[in-house]
């Protein structure tokens, strides 16, 4: 049939794939993976180019990093926070399952512009 | 720098990608969209496989639909819903970025096994 995996009652807590979308959820946490992207940062350089306090962009480390999309070194002064790709290579396999369907309707799209042209030249030919 | 457009307390709700993940957080929802992956469904139809009241079903479309991932005839006796593919085409725009991560990582995997198999020949060597 169809991969249906529906979550019964007694199934402890979310699974991994739901638990990364709602970490990627939230503007702020897509910009802290943005940042990381482009290297290690402590807390504090997380924190620089946001509006908010440091225990907030720490609320929104812990859910990054309970959802395995962030980890953080362990020295005690310099803890450096990292990007971790996994749990996005599990996102980019779970949506390229649909690509199918956005293609056709860039095809259908690209069909309509098309079957436009050829129906209204005239349009461009009362300019010249 | 990097893309940061952190949300201010002014903005009015979550912007659309952040509401495509939360729908997306729900292993139920996912199936829904599997199911519809197959073709248009009914309400009663969509309900089938699953554990749950209609009314339950119809709260996971609403998040569907308000997201975007969902759309829903017009038709009075006959409703059936349909895939809308754009909302997941925005998903994989995004986490393409982060392709290069998960690329390096599956290739420091297969350096690592490589290493193994030319340190090692003597384990199969022992065998023959």
């Amino acid at each position: 049939m169809y991969p249906v995996t529906p979550q019964g009652p007694t199934q402890p807590g979310p699974d991994a794939l739901s638990v990364t979308f709602s970490a990627l959820a939230d503007p702020t946490r897509r910009a802290i993976l943005a940042r990381l992207s482009a290297g290690e940062a402590t807390v504090t350089e997380l924190a620089a180019p946001f509006d908010l306090t440091l225990p907030a962009i720490s609320k929104h480390l812990k859910v990054l990093q309970r959802s395995g999309l962030v980890e953080q070194g362990r020295r005690a002064q310099w803890r450096p926070c990292r990007l971790r790709p996994e749990p996005l290579h599990d996102v980019a396999e779970w949506v390229a399952q649909y690509r199918r369907f956005w293609e056709a309707s860039l095809d259908r799209l690209d069909d309509y512009l098309r079957e436009l042209q050829a129906t209204q030249p005239a349009a461009d030919d009362r300019q010249t």
